[in-house]
């Protein structure tokens, strides 16, 4: 369980304490929501969409008319303020103001019903979405096959099974070998920590390294192939994901390992034409300075943290989607899918 | 003060516990110089060097003759099984067996105060090597410069001053405006840890990233050249540095930055034709699944921990060494270098 909607609240299990430690958060307003995307009890772009989905859901309660339209201005720009990058979390803040403009005349009650409806929806298009980039990607993974992963892109940065992950899932349940490396992903750890978790538990299985290990490993011929997800993949298939990726695709392409994105039509924007035009957010610098409370580097010291960056996409071999799986020119391949009815 | 003789005891600072505390450890016999090597206490190819010779002077204490010579072959296996990759470690106990044979007929006392004099040699030599490298390293560092190192090839990896952190200052002490950027260096955080304390001690201006974000640093144009340690060269080029140098070179090649490595002559191995022919040490997976006594990781995750990689030597843009520059071809430069007087 990432999140979900219960009793008109949303409940997540808190990312930053696992694997050690499975606590449930509850949030009853759109604030708290926010603040956990924030700080990433919740992470992963499909998750987080849905977070802000259900947060507007959550900010638009005992509203109606003009007042909530205002009302979703200020929730709208509280949630697009938490996590700039991934681009799921602004189309899901969109798509429920479209819902608001299309029920504007619904009383207090039946708006609310209406937003919540539209949020769950989303929650529950995620899953189908994940489940058919699964079973397209799946196809281009070998038997046996030795896949490499990075940063989390799991049940646990979905609303479930994954997109990256939901890959490899789809994979073993079509009857494949399948097991798995998982770089750790400084500075939150999201492989050796959320990966390694989410896997362990599904009885695949993997081997954790240091992200400064992957080269080592594609240098030894472990690796079939490389599948990773995106915060956001430009027009151009440019791909932002976490921090690491691109060196970890350009270290695929140098010993001939194709580099697959799982990328749901959600995290695809067009209207940004390339990987430049996507905003890369910058983190605080306390997540590699401490760790459980403990200083590791000389105070006064500075940090550049930034939490991804882009991967050209003349190193990307195929970007799956839910509609079908996308091959350079990525121009017209992603389009194409877009449209697709 | 990384390593020490005093009072024939050897002092050496923890370097797990920095930069939170400074404490000095002392030695008193050659198994625990060889279990302060394998855990780590001291680290670093130049540094573990001298250990291993103080620690050979240690064990050879009170003996003579055929007695001597039993003695050192098990104090030299103990020491040279403490890590397999510096060639260093190996070079050190070498000469200090040299120096055993040539003295053999000293009686103990006299023998004794042969070896520490050598080990005390090997320690001052190091010292001066490293201000030579300082020297011919610092004329390719351009005015002003940003360095990327990574690991900690500093005051702390070597007797004093440091080998790729020798050039660094040496380029300061010269006039050149200069600053750093460490990778952390995972999983022992050699470069958050160690190079950021030396750095920021001796005021040079350092910025620590995740290892995963050089390539990111590197693409911004942030970056001047990279300058690396090594635990050992082949004769061809090839360099063993630590985990996370060989895709460093790759990226910096991709960035169009040059790639220098500082390597005194005690870490060219001309008896390794290339890369494939170094032994790489790999270490205990706790040093992923741990910090500060917490578990990051589930419990029953497998892990793979290399401590080095080896970077081709088409990679390296240039070997700094105490005698002079080594450019390809490296196979005579290398050489050449290792036969001067």
């Amino acid at each position: 369980m990432t999140i979900e909607w219960r009793a008109d609240t949303v409940r997540m299990i808190d990312q930053r304490l696992l694997p050690a430690r499975e606590v449930i958060r509850t949030y009853r307003d759109y604030r708290g929501v926010a603040e956990a995307i924030r700080t990433m009890v919740i992470r992963g772009a499909p998750a987080i969409g849905v977070a802000a989905a259900m947060g507007v859901a959550l900010g638009m309660k005992g509203t109606a008319g003009a007042k909530a339209k205002k009302r979703f201005e200020v929730v709208a720009k509280a949630l697009r303020a938490t996590r700039p990058t991934a681009v799921n979390l602004a189309w899901a803040v969109d798509r429920m103001g479209r819902v608001l403009e299309e029920n504007i005349s619904l009383d207090a009650a039946e708006l609310f019903a209406r937003m919540r409806a539209e949020a769950i929806a989303i929650y529950t298009e995620d899953v189908a979405a994940n489940r058919s980039m699964g079973k397209f990607g799946a196809e281009l993974i070998s038997d046996p096959a030795v896949v490499l992963t990075h940063c989390n892109a799991g049940a646990l940065a979905t609303a479930g099974y994954g997109t990256a992950l939901g890959v490899v899932r789809a994979a073993r349940d079509a009857g494949k070998k399948i097991q798995v490396f998982a770089d750790e992903t400084r500075p939150f750890l999201q492989g050796s920590r959320l990966t390694a978790w989410e896997l362990h538990k599904d009885r695949i299985p993997v081997t954790v390294i240091a992200d400064n290990m992957a080269a080592t490993v594609l240098a030894q011929n472990k690796i079939s192939c490389v599948v990773v997800g995106t915060d956001r993949t430009a027009a151009n298939g440019d791909v932002a994901n976490k921090i690491g990726t691109y060196p970890l695709a350009v270290m695929a392409r140098r010993h001939g390992v194709p580099f697959y994105v799982a990328a749901p039509l959600s995290s695809i924007d067009l209207d940004c034409p390339d990987g430049a035009a996507i905003p890369i957010e910058e983190r605080s610098g306390r997540e590699l300075t401490e760790y459980g409370g403990k200083q590791l580097t000389p105070k006064g010291v500075s940090i550049f943290n930034p939490a991804f960056d882009v991967t050209p996409a003349e190193l990307v071999t195929a970007i799956i989607t839910e509609k079908g799986v996308a091959y350079p020119p990525y121009e017209q391949s992603l389009r194409a899918l877009k449209n697709k009815r």
